[in-house]
């Protein structure tokens, strides 16, 4: 467990006002996503635009939620990033458990949030299918680009750019992928309750998800491998020794 | 009150000028809210295009006029902000009576200063009804988001990235909110004497600040628990002891 | 005549070596003015993404040219800056008289080269009449707008985020107004060459000058007056005693 | 050879993990550019918008590898960034010699990947022919432009913002260039790969590479002149005493 990493456990903040950040911050996150792509499709005649729109909506709120809430909880706002840092030793068990539901309930209340701003009904389903090999492959490239930009800065001493280099992430993930780089399950539950523009449907969940978990398994020991530069062993003991 | 804020009412500038900077800033900033939705609306063929166009240029120009004028006046730009640090107890009573004219007279010339700039008759009222449910939300999300970025960002010690994060959050507010994040009242007063791309109809006042104002009360406890890390209880005690 | 100022003038650097920096500087600014106009105009179907183009390429510019040439040359790129550090007796009048005649030169040059690029003809003439009274209060607003940001940091010891406001300054400029915001004569002079989106008719160059001026001699005993926190009279003196 | 430049050869990291470093970051660059563009066209009807999203998606990732790649490969991702390097004797030959098929193995796979992620083929041929006058010149002019902000901001002892700057002056170039400046032959061998958005045919190579090679020879004799302060002959000399 090294020093600059263990500060995010070991502040002042009570467990309970961290995973409070964390609902917060994913539900910021998950409004603008659906918000702006609400926004981007009935404002707009062209998809390209509605994408621009939304693209720089989610980059300028994953930029304040970063920095606002990083200094408290970490700013994870993503399952796989709590799961990532609970590998590295950085957060106990106990943070997963609370963390995980504050981010699952955050995205599913951003959601509700988005729909209610822009005069919709709470929740519903129709969203699109989006389960082609396309997606499956996008979304493993998209999670492991996410996790090995988190865990480069941070193993490089370069945790102040975080706010920047997941926003800038981002915004590329938004339009090199055919998913539109979600590398987040919270997310993606949350972005099933819509029928709008960034909606996914139900039947869409393993593609994602199984994207996801791939991206996870290869991102982890690839970013040991390199940033930390361990052995090839030393790389996947992570996952063994836990 | 803390070291940190309080260099931006003893500074060596006298009131006056700290009034003309929150004067120059607001008009500034409502010259390029008005002036590129104008612009945005005359150019493109598309309204998701104009609204990129107003979103870049109001960011830009935040970012300006915070750099230049937060070492003076602090660079409020917006009622409730100066409110926010009066209930803080960082700022006196006169400056409150200062600034929140200086902002509504600048709000009220930079409509002005955009009409004469794009031939324009000075001002002019029948903006669009905005006056939703949709709005009234927006409006207390928007005024939540942005007091709570501020608030945090001041109570984190991060002061240095003001400009960069109120850009980035209002780049955001545009697109995830159907009220286009104004969360200023001196803004909403400026945009009602406009017909143009930005502007809003008179009828829609209440709309707006009665969500800029529900936004204000939650945004200011919620800030105090969070960043302060105080219980509820003095978290609520600074509107009380006022 | 500050000691952060003064190194502008007195590093290593020599005269004829400066003024090659200013050439290339314009140069490089007029051609990403003048080639993204053309690009976005072939490119798209709405004048309003052709501006977005233009928008970030000038933006992407600007923050290259500055962060490159400041060291060396001061980065002015524009003979209104050149003589308002002229004006505050923080370079010498031979600067003046190398410096603004390699702007000019560097934005005819700028205009060729974005031709060239292009597959166009190197200069011609039949641009744009943009010769309105909001095209001429819009120069008035840019200028006044650019010299008091650039005076503004400096002034406050903030040399290190010029890059970053001027870029940003121009973003926000390019849409709040009319004119889309020269500021600048030597980028006046080389937009008259070219017939392509970016370019102006001769004829509008009264309106150009005139508002540029107007805005320069504002902007520099306003910013006088207020970051360097002089009385009125001082504010003034800056021209009297030249 | 400088101190602030060798640190980037005597690191900790062994010479096949800096290669695995520019092979990932030139794939994920060139994933990012022809994914994108696959987007951008397939999303929207303006090719303006494409190209929009295009340049944003460039940039995000540019930042990205730039910041998580640099400080153990040097994030060149370039072979004319890593000739440059080389001719400033700042890297060896060994280097050369693994980084560049590195980075053209990575182009390569990075387009394979940009493919699998939209369901296309592998690789296919029919790209546009790019091949005027125009995108000639345009190869010149980015690759210098390129290739004097890295040599300038690291002569300036500005290295910190390498990752900033190449970002902002790639997002210009995709606007101000007829070619979009790609000032990079392992992208441009990667380009020729697919026949979408961003591709371009193998009878282009001439000139691109011409291009490229001639832009190189400029560049680099000009940065040593300029921002090393060197005399016109010692500026040549970098070449000859090689």
């Amino acid at each position: 467990m090294e020093i600059e990493d263990i500060e995010i456990i070991e502040n002042n903040y009570p467990l309970y006002k961290k995973s409070i950040c964390e609902f917060m911050g994913t539900l910021m996150l998950v409004s603008s996503i659906i918000g702006s792509g609400i926004m981007g499709d009935e404002l707009s005649i062209d998809n390209g635009v509605a994408l621009l729109g939304n693209t720089i909506s989610t980059v300028g709120m994953l930029y304040i939620i970063i920095n606002i809430f990083g200094d408290i909880s970490g700013a994870h706002f993503n399952p796989l990033v709590t799961l990532m840092f609970w590998f590295k030793q950085e957060i106990t068990t106990k943070h997963v458990l609370f963390y995980i539901p504050s981010q699952i309930m955050g995205g599913i209340t951003g959601t509700i949030t988005a729909h209610v701003m822009f005069n919709y009904t709470y929740i519903d389903f129709p969203g699109a299918h989006r389960d082609t090999t396309g997606e499956f492959i996008s979304e493993i490239v998209s999670t492991f680009g996410l996790l090995t930009t988190i865990h480069g800065l941070v193993s490089l001493n370069k945790k102040e750019i975080v706010p920047n280099a997941v926003s800038m992430y981002i915004m590329s993930g938004y339009w090199f992928t055919l998913s539109t780089c979600f590398a987040n399950p919270a997310v993606t539950i949350a972005r099933t309750l819509t029928p709008t523009f960034a909606g996914i449907s139900i039947r869409s969940w393993p593609t994602y998800f199984g994207g996801q978990t791939i991206g996870f398994f290869i991102a982890i020991p690839f970013s040991e491998w390199i940033f930390k530069n361990k052995n090839i062993k030393q790389s996947i003991e992570i996952f063994i020794f836990k």
